[in-house]
């Protein structure tokens, strides 16, 4: 019998799903409903166009009702919003949004896909004509209609996740005076504050102006146009377009016409098949809730890779092959002017928040051999377990390479592998492409040796305080007189530090600092056998400042 | 009891086991012979010295034996050849090659790490003076004495493994005419032949002349220094200078003295501790023996990488601390010219030699989104167990992201998953840097249908024969007249297919081709749900090409 499947939704998940159906099965009758002119476009692309790096508008349109109903033979109707779902009569009511009529459409099964929405805060304002938000090709036609027509000479926007980093960077392309306002102490939530920090000083040396720690309460608009926005500190600001990026929330309005169960966050709740709690009806993409692999909690990812391959599965399922979604990892990155930020797995905030137990450690390393030419630092957070050394979660920021590392550690962590893993990783190597110890066996040998206690660290943020404590700066004596030290840190260089041992005292506590914690770890090695008590800190100068400088 | 321990080499191997034996333990007496002038130099960095990429020479020493005994405390001992190993009394003989002095030195342990040198056939007029190979910084200094003074016009490279490739790149930098000559069909042996033919066209495009299938067999010089070569074929050619690159062997001339176990290639066998056959004598990198981890077989990798681990994981051992060598996957990666060459694990010629089953896919696919600016193709070929889908090995070539992906499969490999878990990979996607549906996942996908039986394949290297075999192209008429077809193919494209079923007769073994394997895909699901026997040619037309310009 041939199935009649109705998918909600034209574009990651739904049109994955429908592309995914016809190939199990010719014969299924196939309609995926979109309200929306377009189906299957580059969501992700937007920014891009805005700011122009993307010059043909056309290049976003991954296919077009026509050709996706003659290369999948799908019944698309766009324009077409479906408003209600009757679970009991197995039935949608579709209102076309063209020419205002009204049907029902009966289905076997039916696939949600709706996504999610820009959160739209109920402050005073909020519904001016200058007031953006980027989800889809409309709004992004809208945004580039301002910036062409009304030539705006500078833009506020509210947000720093990664669409609004990606937006605050297409208006400094776009020579728009741009300020990004966050109401945390940092952009882009998946990664750490610390780890955020290379972040703001690049948004800013890149001509957009930051403010951290303040949220926006009330925009008004005065005779020529220009919004006066009204921060929750009190101070005022004045711009010509104003953009929302505060996040996205579920679109579970219609999921909620059929009585499907959500989560606390109003993501539709489905099992590793799909499944929805209402039998027959199953959901994908930014509108679902799904377990986080690591933490195991609930998690929203609106990310494009999940929806794809939650389309793929749902369609499976729909035939009866079994195929699950085996939970999110969270894997993302966000380009960031010359900068990349990537993470998987876990971060430290949720770690806290979940109260599991877990070390970290910090590394700087060359993206590849430091004497072939044009290589860059990369900055790596790596988070595991104490116990076994399992891997929670990393994190990294930096020019280049940094995709490579979050994906290996990505492999890392779906596989349940532990920080002794990654010592033995065999990467690529030549000059060009990496190092002969990658900054991940760095990372192992880091993590490993502080489990297996032959390398005690300490952590920037917390700096053991006391009369005993003595920091000890193994750097040379013009890096500190160029980067600084911590106060009141005695200064030994490395290399003679074995023929000044009688100088150090053995009744305190060492902290033995370098530049990224590779020198003071052999400092710390050498003072250990000689009797000392010694703390190396992880990351060394580098994340020392990192942390002084969460929150600026 | 402090120990007494002596290293023989002082680069990858024999520095990184001095520096752990020092972390380990201040008290050890540590003796590092170099029979060279340098110790701890970035060999792999050679080639780009030469070619003027890495300007500065001192970059290249990693370490000094200055700076390596200020902060390692070793005793080095440079231009010092260690000569006879007598394991009964536990001593060595060190020949000073400065002041020709001999002596003895004793030792509890005793660590090699001697290296491989380059093959040197002995053909008439190898050791003539414009004969050059390459290991160290004196080889080095060599030639780029010769390519300064005597501004050679021409250059020959024999041997197109990688140093062989980076020579004729470092050369033709110089703007030196050059040659390689490779006995094979192809360059890059860790490759299989048909991933090499890209590699052949930009070698070429970048003005190598590459002669493949023909060997050196004598070298003379005229009066005016010209060199003229005579090859297996009888051709002749004339050159100015000429590289030998034809491969490393092991440095076990020491070993022999002391009698330890080689394998058949003349590596030293050890185990997994790096232990020798001969008690307290331990060996590392190039010199040695290891077992391939997918082939379970001995193989030789003269690799950086794994030398390094080695060094670090014998010095372990010396102490008592239990860690291993878990066997090789052979890991590696080269530069020819704008392209990245790459693998991991067993390569299709291996699997044949050893007679293990595999199945294997291709994948042609943008690096990044592709309407996203500067996209490039990745060549991937996977190969996988066809019992359970675990994976074996896998090769990639192109301009970008092309070590990303092979160190993501060499993770895998390691942790020993399967095709089917790639195509659950959560990696790292926003438009600059991947796809929501990587070529990772992408091939993940195709291994899993194929395994699944959804998706029958043909090889392009093995099209089915028969006068019932029939190629439908199902690319556009502008895609085959620009890049052509299979004979006798004919076309229909995908978006035109459905409603051209009838002219289809289902008496034939269909073979659907496309560009790179998906269109193919896409028709062959839908023809065979109507009834049609249908294989898809993995990697399409792109692989078909690469298939039949194996040894071109
Ligand atoms: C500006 C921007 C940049 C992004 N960049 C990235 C990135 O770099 N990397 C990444 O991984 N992800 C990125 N994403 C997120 C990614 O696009 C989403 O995760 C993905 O598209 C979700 O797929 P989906 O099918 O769940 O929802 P969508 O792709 O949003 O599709 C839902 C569709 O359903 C339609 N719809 C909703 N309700 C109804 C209804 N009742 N009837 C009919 N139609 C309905 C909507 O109009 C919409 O077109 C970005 C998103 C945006 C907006
Ligand atoms: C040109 C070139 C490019 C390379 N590129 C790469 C690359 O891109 N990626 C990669 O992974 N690998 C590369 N390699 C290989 C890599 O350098 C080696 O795998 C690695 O150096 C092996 O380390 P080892 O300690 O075993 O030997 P080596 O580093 O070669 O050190 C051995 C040392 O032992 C000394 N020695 C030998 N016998 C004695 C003796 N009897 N007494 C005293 N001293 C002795 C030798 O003089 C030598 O200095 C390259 C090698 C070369 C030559
Ligand atoms: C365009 C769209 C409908 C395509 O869906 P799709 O056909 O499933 O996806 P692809 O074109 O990548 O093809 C994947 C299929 O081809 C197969 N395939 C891929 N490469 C192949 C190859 N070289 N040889 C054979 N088969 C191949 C895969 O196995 C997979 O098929 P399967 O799911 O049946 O196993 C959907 O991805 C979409 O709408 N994308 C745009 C919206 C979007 O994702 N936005 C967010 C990101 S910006
Ligand atoms: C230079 C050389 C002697 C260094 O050896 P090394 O000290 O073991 O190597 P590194 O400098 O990378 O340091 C690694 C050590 O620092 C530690 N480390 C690395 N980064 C760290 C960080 N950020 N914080 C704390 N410790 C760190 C590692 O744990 C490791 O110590 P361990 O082995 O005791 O666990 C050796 O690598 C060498 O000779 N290299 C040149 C030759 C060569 O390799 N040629 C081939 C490639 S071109």
């Amino acid at each position: 019998m041939t199935k009649k499947i109705l998918i909600v939704g034209g574009v990651a998940g739904g049109a994955s799903a429908a592309a995914r159906l016809r190939r199990i099965d010719e014969t299924a009758q196939i309609i995926m409903f979109e309200r929306d002119q377009f189906i299957s476009f580059a969501n992700c692309g937007l920014p891009y166009h805005i700011g122009g790096e993307i010059e043909d508008r056309n290049a976003l349109l991954v296919q077009t009702p026509e050709s996706m109903h003659a290369r999948f033979n799908i019944d698309i109707r766009i324009q077409s919003e479906v408003v209600d779902i009757d679970a009991q009569a197995k039935q949608v009511s579709v209102h076309r949004l063209d020419t205002g009529e009204r049907y029902q459409e009966s289905y076997d099964e039916l696939i949600l896909s709706p996504g999610a929405k820009p959160i739209m805060p109920p402050i005073p304002g909020i519904d001016l004509a200058s007031v953006f938000s980027l989800r889809n090709i409309p709004d992004m036609d809208r945004i580039i209609h301002k910036l062409d027509i009304d030539a705006p000479r500078s833009a506020v926007v509210i947000g720093g996740g990664f669409i609004g980093i990606e937006m605050a960077e297409a208006l400094v392309h776009r020579k728009v005076e741009t300020t990004l306002i966050e109401l945390s102490n940092q952009v882009m939530p998946p990664i750490d504050a610390e780890m955020a920090v290379p972040l703001h000083q690049e948004m800013r040396r890149n001509g957009t102006q930051l403010i951290l720690g303040d949220a926006l309460e009330a925009i008004t608009e005065s005779s020529d146009n220009e919004l006066t926005l009204t921060l929750r500190s009190g101070r005022e600001l004045k711009t010509d377009m104003l953009i929302m990026a505060i996040g996205v929330t579920p679109e579970n309005q219609l999921a909620k016409t059929a009585g499907l169960a959500l989560g606390q966050r109003g993501g539709i709740q489905v099992d590793k098949q799909m499944r929805t709690s209402v039998e027959h009806i199953w959901a994908v993409g930014d509108a679902i809730e799904v377990a986080h692999f690591v933490t195991g909690s609930h998690a929203q990812i609106p990310l494009a890779g999940p929806a794809n391959r939650q389309g793929r599965i749902v369609a499976d399922n729909i035939f009866g092959m079994a195929s699950e979604y085996k939970d999110t990892l969270g894997t993302g990155i966000c380009k960031v002017f010359n900068l990349a930020a990537a993470s998987t797995g876990a971060n430290e905030k949720q770690l806290l928040a979940e109260q599991k137990p877990f070390q970290k450690v910090y590394l700087h390393a060359a993206d590849h051999a430091g004497y072939y030419p044009d290589a860059r630092q990369i900055h790596l957070k790596l988070l595991f377990q104490p116990t076994d050394g399992r891997i929670l979660g990393a994190q990294a920021v930096g020019e280049k390479g940094v995709d490579k590392r979050i994906d290996v550690l990505a492999t890392a962590i779906r596989a349940g592998l532990t920080v002794f893993d990654l010592e033995e990783f065999e990467l690529c190597y030549a000059p060009p492409f990496g190092s002969a110890k990658d900054i991940i066996n760095q990372a192992g040998f880091v993590a490993s040796n502080a489990l297996r206690g032959s390398h005690d660290i300490c952590q920037a943020d917390a700096l053991p305080q006391g009369d005993d404590v003595q920091v000890l700066d193994v750097r040379s004596a013009s890096e500190i007189s160029a980067h600084g030290s911590i106060e009141g840190a005695i200064n030994i260089p490395l290399d003679q530090l074995r023929q000044n041992l009688q100088r150090l005292p053995k009744d305190k506590t060492w902290v033995t600092l370098c530049a990224v914690g590779l020198r003071g770890y052999v400092a710390q090695r050498m003072l250990v056998q000689h009797g000392y008590s010694v703390l190396n800190m992880t990351g060394g100068y580098t994340s020392y400042l990192m942390a002084q400088q969460v929150g600026r």
